[in-house]
């Protein structure tokens, strides 16, 4: 952890205040450092007070997003978040996340930018990503998994988004199979995987996430209102960004963790009860080929089963899934 | 078609000589610039030989591969070869190739390498290349396949390379599965697909093929020699790499065009009659997982059913498949 992470940690264990003193024992550095790093805080905005009697106090943080704070508020987990970056503005998080995979970085970096230029969704879509809008980030993963396993990972990042979005804002978001979390039939959330890979092992995964978190609805353009809301929209509340990504962060780290470990059947489990699309009648659209039929499960791999008009059981692992009424 | 590569071909089709008049109003160049171009051409290696009588003729070519040289000798085809880039040394050609697919370059392009300084095999093993000794090469493929389906390349290129060999030199290779050519027994023929994909889609393939052609046994190292052999050291006559690269470029575009036209089961059949696995009695590894059974068959996406000792199908995609007797 860096001296800013180490001192906004603490600040944050001590509400009430903590000296320079005990800071400056507690970090082993001098207080003249502890008040250069404050000083350099409080210019990327965090409102720091320090008073004679109670010693420094986080005020408030900053809407914009800190690496080190990212790392303090995380505080320890397994794999994902070992290390965080921030960028001011990328092509995409995920061409910054494919050049640390072929650097050979280890697995668990996630690097967020307050706005992508060429934010691109699933199936070569654009995805828009306003300036601290919401949250844009990639993860590195380097999972044992085959490359026809990899849709495993969408599903738990579709659960782990679920739990970190209600814990934070109480949202209770639907799953839309694959990679989608849908409010009020809006999508909120985007996931895409890209992979390297043998033709059986798979050598990295680039779990890229987009979810739209404090615009407003008249922020999206027209042709999306109907399509597209924030987390802000749904509920009439603005929603911090630092606290919703750390929590994200953690419940990531948990179900990459149950997948690892060979409990995939859990994490469907937990999928499958939170899916807009099991059970509903749904129209498949894969390449250029389209049937209707109904969604009946998930299978070991996480694809859908699908249940033709004509008694068929298809196992579909891309293309879109429309929900019909 | 370059100039080097049409005057090559001028000269293959006329093997009793075509004068420097012809030559230039057949290429539409100056007699000058044909002559400074046979320059060339015999600095790299080609003997070509001028006479008042005859005119220019071809009485030999080097065996060094030439670029332009394969583009003339191979002619046209639907993807594969074309274009051909010949590197005297590389890494590994399955790092060029990954270079130009994500600099957007088309599918078909083909790169190879006199030798390779960190040449790879599946799952993380080394491949020797010594230098002018095989054919060391990568394609760059774009196949409208998901993730899953890849198995199929690998089949795909187990057949071709099968018939090219058998074409060139006459020698009927076994196919082991997934992704190599046996010669009694032996190894001559690798293949390593990578691939960069999202979860439901392809986005580029490269296939990168090792064969053995002119290595004498005793230039194997002493640990590989009960494991690998080469074309000429099974056969005893030496083997125009030229000839057999081209040939094999052919073989691989038919092929390949056979998957896109979704003929995969054609291919399959073709593969199961050469295969020295189906019917066998094998032990499969696969990561830290171990079993014996009976190799019994291909599905639709190449995968290797092997039905354990305890009944059971197995649906086999990588690792390790050893034949046993």
């Amino acid at each position: 952890m860096t001296t800013d992470a180490k001192i906004l940690t603490a600040l944050r264990a001590n509400p009430d205040g903590v000296s320079g003193a005990d800071l400056a024992a507690h970090l082993a550095i001098s207080r003249a450092a502890i008040w250069a790093r404050i000083d350099e805080l409080r210019k990327v905005g965090y409102d720091i007070e320090a008073s004679p009697h109670f010693g420094y106090r986080l005020i408030s943080a900053p809407d914009a997003l800190h690496a080190d704070d990212l790392l303090a508020r995380l505080g320890k987990t397994r794999v994902i978040g070992r290390d965080i970056q921030v960028f001011e503005q990328t092509t995409s998080t995920n061409d910054v996340v494919e050049k640390l995979a072929r650097d050979g970085v280890k697995e668990g970096v996630v690097v967020f930018a307050e706005s992508q230029t060429k934010g691109r969704g699933r199936l070569g879509r654009k995805w828009l990503s306003p300036t601290r809008k919401g949250l844009w980030f990639s993860i590195l993963l380097r999972p044992d998994l085959r490359p026809q396993e990899a849709t495993r990972l969408i599903v738990a990042s579709a659960t782990a988004l679920r739990r970190a979005i209600q814990t934070v804002t109480g949202i209770s978001a639907e799953i839309k199979w694959p990679n989608d979390l849908l409010v009020g039939g809006k999508k909120v959330v985007g996931i895409l995987t890209e992979m390297s890979a043998e033709v059986d092992r798979v050598r990295y995964v680039i779990l890229g996430i987009g979810v739209d978190v404090n615009q407003d609805a008249d922020e999206f353009p027209p042709d999306l209102r109907k399509l597209a809301t924030s987390l802000k929209a749904a509920s009439g509340e603005a929603v911090s960004r630092a606290d919703l990504a750390t929590q994200i962060l953690r419940e990531l780290d948990k179900d990459y963790a149950r997948i690892g470990a060979g409990k995939f059947a859990a994490v469907a489990d937990e999928w499958e009860s939170a899916c807009a699309t099991i059970g509903r009648n749904v129209t498949v659209h894969v390449g250029d080929r389209k049937f209707a039929g109904r969604a009946e499960t998930l299978d070991d791999d996480g694809a859908l089963l699908v249940r033709s008009e004509h008694g068929h059981l298809e196992r579909i692992t891309g293309g879109d899934v429309i929900l019909e009424k």
